[in-house]
C-alpha cells in the first residue's frame, strides 16, 4: 500500500463532481492531508472579534482532495479508518453573527483563541478558574462527491457526508460513506481540536490538522445510505455529569432550550458571561435526545462533564 | 429525617394540583415507592402481543403520590436524590401501534417479555445470539404538580418533569425540578429497567419498580425552569460504538433517518427481523444530535454500544 501526500494548497471550496482530482489512488492506500483550518488561514492567533466582520465567507471550509479512488463505483461503501489526526499548537473558537443554534440571541461577533497543550492533550478554556478541555481532535468535513450536478456548498453535510462535525470520527475511528460517483472523489478538511455533540455555537476548537486517513474500497455494504461510523475504544472514567433540558413540542426549538438552560446554570454557578458559556457548550457539551415519544412534548438534554472544571 | 412508604395503589392518572395528597413530608425525608409498571398491571409475564391489542389506555403510566413537601413554595426547586431502584425479575417492551418514533411503518403489535437478570444485573435479548442488555434501572417518571388547572395527561414530559423518560437518572443521580405549587407535589413512576436516549419504540424494558427517593426543598436554585439533573459517576470501559445517522433538513426526519438506518443495518449485519431491531434501538441505542448548526442539515446519529453483542 503507498502513502500519498496533500498539499494545504490542494483544496477546493464546494462538493461538484466535475472537479478534477488531485491524486488517484488504489483502495487501500493512506494518505496524509495538510489541512488550514476551516477559516482557510484567514483566522490567526493574532486575530480579534472584529476579524471576524471581515470574514470572507466564500473561502470557508475548503476541503483538501479530491482523491480519486480506483476501483470505486456507484452503490460501494468506501472505507475511512482514522490513522491519526495531529493539530496545530493554536485553535480558535468564535461566535459568528447569523451562525449557532441561537443565533437570533447572540448577535454580537466574539472570538477565543486556544493554545493547546498537545502533549498532555488539554486546553484551558479559562486557567484562572481552572477550566479546561481534553483535546479529541477530528476532521469535521470528510466526504466524498455528490452525483448530483454541482456546485454544493461545503456548509452543510450531505447524505455523502461533508461537514460532519462529528466529534466521534476521531484516530481509531472509521467512517463509511456512500459512494454515488466513481472514483468516490473523497475530500476532507476542517480540523477540530475538541467539540460537543452539536457544535451548538457554530464552532467547535477550529485548528490546522494534519490527517492519515487510509481509503477502502468495500463492496458489501448497500445499506450505507448515509455516513456510518465505528467509534475507537472509548474509556471514560468517573465521569459526572450535569445535564440541563428542554421540553418543548419541536425538537429544535428543546434543543434549544437545553442549551439557554445551560447557559443560564453556567453563568451563574461558575460565573461566566453568557457568550462564554455558549462557547463552553460548543466544545465540550453534548445534546442528546433524552426522550422522543411521549408526544406532544420532545425532551433534549445539554450535558457537561463535570471533570472539566477542576477547581 | 423519617422514611415514608407508599404502596401500589397510592397512585394517580393525571396531573393535576387539585389531587389530595397522600402523604406530607418534611424537606430531606426519604419514601420508599412501590410502583407497578406503565402498564399499570395490564401486561403480565404471560401476556402476548394480542393483549396488547386490549390495553386500556387510560390506566397507563398511573404515578404514585403525590407527596406534599412541607416549605416547597412556587420558585423553589425540589431536589429528588434517586437512592435506590429495583426492578422486578421481569419486564415488557412493545411495539405498541400508533406509538413510536416510526408509528407509521411499525403498524404491528409486537410484544417481548423479558426475563432480568438481577444478580448479575443483564437481561439477554436473545440468548442464542448472545445479545444481552446491561440493566440501568431508572424510573421513567418524576415530576411535580403544574401551576396550571388540570388534568393533564402523565404520557408527555412537562416543564415540571413527569415522563420524561431519561435514562440518566439511575440509581446515584439527583434530578431538579421546578416547584410550581406549594408542597411541590411529587410523584413516580414508569419503572425501566434499561433504555436509550429517546426511547424510540416507545417502550423501555417496562417493568415494576421499588424506588427509594429523598426529596428536599432548595431555595437557591432560581433558574431551574425544567428538569436539571446529575449523574452518579459513570465509568465505561473499552467500548465501541456503531453508529449510523440522519441528514435531513428537519431534525426529527434527522432522527427518524438514523434510527431506520440502525434498523437495516443490525437486519443486515445481525439477522433480526426489523421490529426486533426497533425494540433494542429502543431500550440500547442513543440518539444523539451530532450537528445541529451546519444549515440546512441536521445531523442526527443512533449510537449501539458494540458489548451488548457478546458473540
Amino acid at each position: 500500500m503507498s502513502i500519498h501526500s496533500v498539499k494545504r494548497n490542494q483544496c477546493h471550496l464546494v462538493w461538484d463532481h466535475s472537479i478534477q482530482p488531485i491524486l488517484r489512488v488504489e483502495s487501500g492506500d493512506t494518505i496524509k492531508f495538510d489541512c488550514l483550518d476551516a477559516s482557510n488561514g484567514q483566522i490567526t492567533p493574532d486575530s480579534t472579534a472584529t476579524s471576524l466582520t471581515s470574514l470572507v465567507f466564500s473561502s470557508l471550509d475548503q476541503v483538501n482532495g479530491p482523491i480519486f479512488v480506483k476501483g470505486a463505483l456507484p452503490g460501494d461503501t468506501l472505507k475511512v479508518e482514522v490513522i491519526s489526526i495531529e493539530t496545530a499548537d493554536w485553535g480558535w473558537t468564535a461566535c459568528i453573527p447569523g451562525f449557532g443554534l441561537l443565533s437570533d440571541e447572540f448577535l454580537e461577533p466574539s472570538l477565543k483563541i486556544w493554545k493547546l497543550n498537545k502533549e498532555e492533550g488539554f486546553a484551558y478554556f479559562d486557567e484562572e478558574k481552572g477550566i479546561k478541555i481534553p483535546l479529541k481532535p477530528f476532521a469535521g468535513e470528510m466526504g466524498v462527491a455528490r452525483k448530483e450536478k454541482g456546485p454544493f456548498s461545503t456548509i452543510p453535510p450531505y447524505a455523502t457526508g461533508g461537514n460532519i462535525d462529528t466529534r466521534h470520527v476521531t484516530a481509531g475511528a472509521t467512517l463509511y460513506l456512500p459512494v454515488q460517483v466513481e472514483g468516490a472523489l473523497f475530500s476532507v478538511g476542517d480540523g477540530h481540536a475538541a467539540q460537543g455533540d452539536g457544535e451548538v455555537c457554530g464552532t467547535a476548537i477550529e485548528t490546522p490538522i494534519v490527517a492519515e486517513l487510509r481509503l477502502t474500497v468495500v463492496k458489501d455494504r448497500p445499506y450505507t445510505k448515509t455516513p456510518h461510523f465505528k467509534t475507537p475504544p472509548i474509556n471514560i472514567s468517573n465521569e459526572e455529569y450535569y445535564c440541563t433540558t428542554g421540553v418543548e413540542p419541536d425538537l429544535r426549538d428543546a434543543a434549544r432550550s437545553a442549551l439557554r438552560h445551560m447557559i443560564q446554570y453556567l453563568s451563574q454557578e461558575h460565573e461566566m458571561n453568557p457568550v462564554d458559556a455558549y462557547m463552553l457548550c460548543s466544545v465540550a457539551g453534548d445534546l442528546r435526545m433524552h426522550e422522543v415519544v411521549d408526544m406532544p412534548n420532545y425532551l433534549v438534554g445539554m450535558m457537561m462533564p463535570r471533570s472539566i472544571f477542576s477547581k
